[in-house]
C-alpha cells in the first residue's frame, strides 16, 4: 500500500473552514489507498504570536523556553485535524513531538536527528491517519526542540524519509514552482517536473516555495516531493531525483533566478600576485560574509589586478570594514561598492550538457544593451551581475528567449 | 529547606505585565531560602478559546484530540513564567505535564495518579525554581489527559502531595475565604484560618474559591493550603488539618453558607411504615439525583407519614417523573413540590462540642419571624431550608449573632 506524507502550512491551517477543507482532502487521499501521515503547521499569524509573547518575556529568552512557547501551535492544529477527521468518519489520531522526533543541535534552530516508527507503523496498521505537529521534536535531554521558522517543511521530508514514505506532498499557498517570478513575468509557467538540484538553485536565488533544508534533504533521501496548492485541485509540481525519458521534451533551462539581495565590491590595481585573492577573502570569511560571485582579472602588462567579487547587501557595511582593517595585507589599490546590483540565473540540467546555453544567455542579453558586471557558472546554473534597474528586463528576455513563455490565454 | 508549591489561577497569567508580578512574588519566595514549583493555568480565556475551536472543529470531539488541544494553554504560560524568572536573575526551567504527572480515568477528566518526583528533586537541588503546566498529565497509552476544568488547582495540590511540600499556595482574584459572601454580608470578614473540613462545607454549598476535589485531596494529604490574591500582598487564609490553641479565640462558627440551588419535594400522607423511604430514595438514586436534606414526620395516630426533602433545582422535574413512576410501590399520597426555597448553613468545628450553637440558630431564625421548611445537621453543620426571599436576611441575622460582623470600617 503506497505510504505518503502530506504537509499543510499555516494558510492551510488558518480556522476551522479551511481545516475541514484540509481534511477532505486527506480522505480522499485515504480512501484512495493509500497509508496517510499529516504534517501540520500552525494556523497563519499563530506563531508570530507566541514568539512575540516571548520576545515580550525576556529581550533574550532561553531557547529551550521559547522551544516551549512556540512549540504549542501545531500542537493545536493536530488535534484539530485529527478531531475534524474524525468527524468525517476517517480513522485518525494526532501525535505529539516529542513522541516521534528526536532532534539534535541547538534548542529554536534544532535538526532532526531520527524518527520513531514503530508508534507510526501501528498507527498506520491499523488504517489511522496519523496527524503530527510540524516544526518540533524532543532534544536528547527530554526537552522540546523547534527546528527553526518554516521547519514544517524538513520535519515532513524527515518524516517521510524516516518511515520510507513514497511521496512527500507539501501543499502550500503557491500552485506549484515556476519558470520564474510572475510578479516580473507574469507569462511564466508552472514547471510539471523539476530535479531537486535545480529546485536548490531557484530557491537558493530567490523563489522561496520550499525551505532550502526541506530540499536538501529530499534529495539525499531520494525522496520524491511534490508541491501543491491547498486551495484547488491543481497538480502542481513534482521535485525528482531526475528527469526521465519521458521529460526530455521539457526545456533545457528550468527557469530564470533573479535576486536583489545583492552588493559588488570592486578592488583595482591590487598586487597581480599569488595570495592576494586569499588576503582579501580571509578577513571576510571570518567575519562570517558569505561572498558569491568572484571575478579577477589582471590588468595586460602592468603587474596589478582588479578583484570584483558580489556580498549579501546587509552584509555590505560590515564588509568594507573588515576590508579596510586589512588594507595593509591586500596592498595597495583603491576599494569601490555599489548595492545597486542585482543576480540574474538561467537553471537547468541542460546546462551541463549544452555549453551553448550559457553563450546564448550573453547573446540575448548583449542585444538589448544589457551590462555585465560579472559573470559565475556552475553545473546546472549562469549567472550574471547587472544593475538592479535592468534586473527585470533581463529576466524578461532571458524567459522568452529560452522559450518559456506561456502560450497567449494560459498563463498564471 | 521548605519546600512550598504556588499556583497561580488564569487572571493572574493574563498578559506578559501579569506574568511579570508574578515572577516578582516567585523570586520573592525563592530568595526566602524556599524550594519553590509553580503550578500555572492558561491565560484567562485561553482554554475558552481552545474549547470554542475543539466544539467547531467536531460537535463530539474526541477526548484525546481535546485534550491535545486544551493543554497547549498551560504549556504556553509554563514557558513564559519561566524565561521571565530567567530574566530577574532567577534560576528557572519549565517542564511538560507529560514529564511529571501520570494521569488516570477519562480524557477531559482524568485523576492524578503519581507524580514522577525524581525530574523535580533534581531540578530543586540545583537551585531551580520548577514550573509546571497545571490541569494536565499523561494517560497510561502516553497521550495527553486534561484533569477537567478548574483541575489546576488539583494539579498544584496533587504535586505539591507528590513532591512533600511544606505547604502549597493558591493564588487566586480572591484575597482569601470569607465568612460568608460579601454580596450578601457587606461586613463578611475574611478568616484567617479554616478547617478542611469547614472548607469542604462551605465549598459545596456556595462559597467557589477552591475547587472542591482539591480541597478534598489536600485533606486526605494533610497538606496544609493557603489562599491568596495574586494582586496584592495581604495574609489570605490558611487552610489547615486542625484549629490549634492560638486558634480557640476564633469564633466556634467559621461562617455563614447560602445556596439558592434547592427545590423541596414533599410527599404527604405515605403508609407510616418501613420500607417507605426506601421506596421512595431508590428511584431517584436510580436517577442520579442527589437527595440533600431529609425530613421524615409521622402523622400522629394515623398511620400515615410526611415526607420532605431537597434536589438540586436543576433536577426537579427529572426527580418528579421518577417518582410519578414509582407511585404504586411507594403508596397513595400528595407530592408537592416548591422550588423558591434556599438553604443556609452554620459551618464550624466548634459545633460537634457544643449543642447550644444549632439551638442559638433556630432562636435567632425564629426572633425573625423566619420560618423553617426543613431542618439538617452533620458534625460541623446545621443547615435550614428557607423561603428564598428569606435567604438573604437568614444569612445577614445570623452574622451578626454569631459574632462575624467585621468591627467598622473593616469590612471588605
Amino acid at each position: 500500500m503506497p505510504r505518503i506524507v502530506m504537509k499543510f502550512g499555516g494558510t492551510s491551517m488558518a480556522g476551522i473552514e479551511r481545516i475541514r477543507s484540509v481534511a477532505a482532502r486527506v480522505k480522499r487521499e485515504a480512501e484512495a489507498g493509500n497509508e496517510v501521515l499529516v504534517v501540520v503547521s500552525a494556523m497563519a499569524g499563530e506563531t508570530d504570536r507566541l514568539v512575540q509573547l516571548c520576545k515580550e518575556a525576556s529581550a533574550l529568552a532561553d531557547p529551550k523556553e521559547y522551544d516551549v512557547v512556540v512549540a504549542s501551535g501545531e500542537q493545536v492544529t493536530s488535534g484539530l485535524l485529527a478531531m475534524t477527521l474524525q468527524n468525517m468518519g476517517v480513522k485518525a489520531r494526532s501525535f505529539m513531538g516529542w513522541q516521534l522526533v528526536r532532534a539534535s543541535g541547538v534548542h529554536g534552530n534544532a535538526r532532526v536527528e531520527k524518527i520513531e516508527g514503530a508508534l507510526l507503523d501501528e498507527a498506520l496498521k491499523e488504517g489511522m491517519v496519523a496527524v503530527i505537529p510540524g516544526f518540533q521534536g524532543v532534544s536528547d535531554d527530554g526537552r522540546v526542540a523547534t527546528l527553526g521558522r518554516g521547519g514544517s517543511d524538513t520535519s515532513a521530508v524527515a518524516i517521510a524519509a524516516g518511515i520510507k514514505a513514497d511521496r512527500c506532498d507539501i501543499y502550500t499557498d503557491v500552485d506549484g514552482v515556476y519558470t520564474t517570478d510572475p510578479r516580473i513575468v507574469p507569462r511564466a509557467r508552472k514547471l510539471t517536473k523539476i530535479t531537486f538540484e535545480e529546485m536548490l538553485e531557484l530557491a537558493g536565488v530567490g523563489a522561496k516555495v520550499l525551505q532550502v533544508r526541506s530540499v536538501g534533504l529530499a534529495m539525499r533521501e531520494n525522496l520524491p516531493l511534490r508541491v501543491l496548492t491547498a486551495f484547488d485541485d491543481l497538480p502542481g509540481t513534482e521535485i525528482v531525483p531526475e528527469l526521465g525519458e519521458d521529460d526530455m521534451e521539457r526545456n533545457a533551462i528550468a527557469g530564470i533566478a533573479a535576486d536583489r539581495n545583492e552588493a559588488r565590491i570592486t578592488l583595482t590595481r591590487i598586487p597581480d600576485q599569488p595570495g592576494t585573492v586569499a588576503a582579501v577573502m580571509g578577513p571576510l570569511a571570518e567575519a562570517g560574509i558569505q561572498v558569491d560571485m568572484i571575478v579577477h582579472a589582471a590588468t595586460a602588462g602592468e603587474g596589478s589586478s582588479d578583484l570584483t567579487f558580489t556580498v549579501p547587501r546587509a552584509s555590505l557595511s560590515q564588509a568594507v570594514s573588515a576590508l579596510e582593517k586589512s588594507r595593509a595585507t591586500i596592498g595597495g589599490g583603491e576599494l569601490h561598492t555599489d548595492d545597486a546590483v542585482a543576480k540574474v540565473s538561467i537553471v537547468g540540467v541542460g546546462i551541463r550538457s549544452n555549453p551553448e546555453l550559457a553563450a546564448k544567455m550573453f547573446a540575448t542579453l548583449a542585444e538589448r544593451g544589457i551590462n555585465l558586471l560579472a559573470v559565475s557558472a556552475s553545473e546546472i546554473k549562469v549567472s550574471v551581475l547587472v544593475a538592479e534597474d535592468e534586473m527585470e528586463l533581463a529576466v524578461r528576455v532571458l524567459h522568452t528567449a529560452f522559450g518559456l513563455d506561456a502560450p497567449q490565454g494560459e498563463a498564471a
